[in-house]
């Protein structure tokens, strides 16, 4: 292959593989060679804007750390990480959304209609819903894993003043299908924006901030896993999630309490409960695995 | 945009750029989440893939060092770095080719018919050209730049046996344009392949060999600088090289030569010169700036 020139490069390049590739992978690997190529032709890319793209490369892999992944931020801020989210979820469930870098496993077992606001600041939030098969049937033994923000848009794993594992849960329905508990009203918090991934958002007028959300992973035996995001209808972010993880069902309502009568029977919102309190209904629907 | 889905995530990212940022950053911005989506759709990655993807640009960044950047590698073995290499010098004068990581600036000025070889193990060549201008005007005044392998393959600078700016050269052309200088033959060498990167080629069955070569720069007044390389039409690895460096104008003739009398007037092969001894003759052409 002497004659490499532009026309002729990315037939050259692929030619170099070996037969023996697995296909799936040289599948893949042909695509994206087609497309990087393509993109440079196309935009006639020059070898100062080549220089800088493998400058933003290099700073993210010096940047990152098992903690904190600039190459997931960077595919988070670009859209793919929630495009591939939809591409390997597209069933007739619940939508999934981005798992996102804060959950943390084993958060300890909690009964049904457990309090996790405690001294948490902020008002004072009841989620309650039910797990479900397609045609509606309770999952009983279904498992909710939970995880949020607290007050001041924090991760307890962000924040050395909260205690290990606050506003975590895990929670198993019964027969029901049915699980409730006690929370405060996350907020929206921005993604990391010191890194190259935050020049890049600042050098194009975009914003860093996530709305806020609870993130929730939800197993029932013989069923997907779901792994979402839940958001309120009211949030400032809703219409511009830095990273695009809100979908139309994931969207819920904050529903504005000024009575504790207005509590479901058997369930309470602690002791310290401010009004107005306000109340969340999502239901999850998994699909067979 | 809460409906984002597989067919409106694309736009939806791109609306977020604000309508201030530079049109020709927002350019290629758009065209590189163009093509990163329709890579994913058109391939359906699945989760696994992109986590596997993520961990090889993470695997990169932590080996990549100010000496050793394994983004840049990853460039030049899918051909990114040649098609941009080629994209930049759409000219009729000499090819250029890609730069590599070896070259040091300094190299010292030395005078035509210069004796690089010296000590060095290796068939002893006779380097001599021409730079001229697209008409074939010799280009007074024109500063050649020439580093190369010694005969185990490496640079001077990957080299503690090799003394500083070993096999490297600086030199000026007169009138007649000419240049001379006596060395050894270059060796093959591999891109390093020990990062994920080498990993990648040997899971595909490719190579990680470039075939021997001399680097160049070339530079003269009003011209445009050329960074190029050299090759020998009778390298093993000249129709496989591993970075797409080759071009068809680019591949010399080691002319083998068995006796001293065939040496041009004027110019010595250095004391130590064993037979055959071998000749390449290599012109270099320079296009306005």
């Amino acid at each position: 292959m002497k004659n490499v020139s532009i026309d002729t490069i990315t037939q050259a390049v692929l030619s170099y593989y070996s037969d023996s590739t697995d296909p799936r992978f040289m599948f893949v690997l042909k695509a994206l060679i087609e497309h990087l190529h393509a993109f440079a032709k196309e935009t006639e890319l020059t070898h100062e804007e080549w220089i800088r793209g493998l400058q933003f490369l290099y700073d993210a892999g010096q940047i990152s750390t098992p903690e904190r992944n600039e190459f997931v931020l960077a595919s988070d801020v670009t859209g793919l990480s929630s495009l591939i989210d939809m591409l390997g979820s597209q069933h007739e469930g619940t939508s999934s959304s981005v798992l996102g870098p804060f959950h943390i496993a084993g958060a300890p077992e909690q009964a049904y209609g457990a309090d996790l606001k405690r001294d948490n600041a902020g008002a004072t939030v009841l989620v309650t819903g039910r797990v479900s098969d397609l045609e509606g049937r309770a999952l009983n033994g279904a498992v909710i894993e939970m995880w949020q923000t607290a007050d001041n848009g924090l991760y307890s794993n962000q924040d050395e003043a909260q205690p290990d594992y606050n506003l975590r849960l895990t929670t198993s329905v019964g027969e029901d299908g049915r699980y409730a508990f006690t929370t405060v009203r996350p907020a929206p918090y921005k993604v990391p924006d010191d890194g190259p991934v935050g020049e890049m958002l600042k050098a194009t007028g975009r914003n860093a901030w996530r709305p806020s959300h609870l993130h929730f992973i939800v197993t029932a035996p013989g069923k997907r896993a779901l792994v979402t995001e839940v958001f309120p209808s009211d949030d400032p972010y809703i219409d511009r999630d830095a990273v695009f993880g809100v979908r139309e069902d994931l969207i819920m309502e904050y529903q504005q309490k000024t009575d504790l009568s207005d509590l479901p029977p058997g369930l309470e919102v602690g002791e310290d409960v401010t009004l107005p309190w306000y109340r969340v209904d999502f239901d999850f629907v998994l699909v067979d695995d």
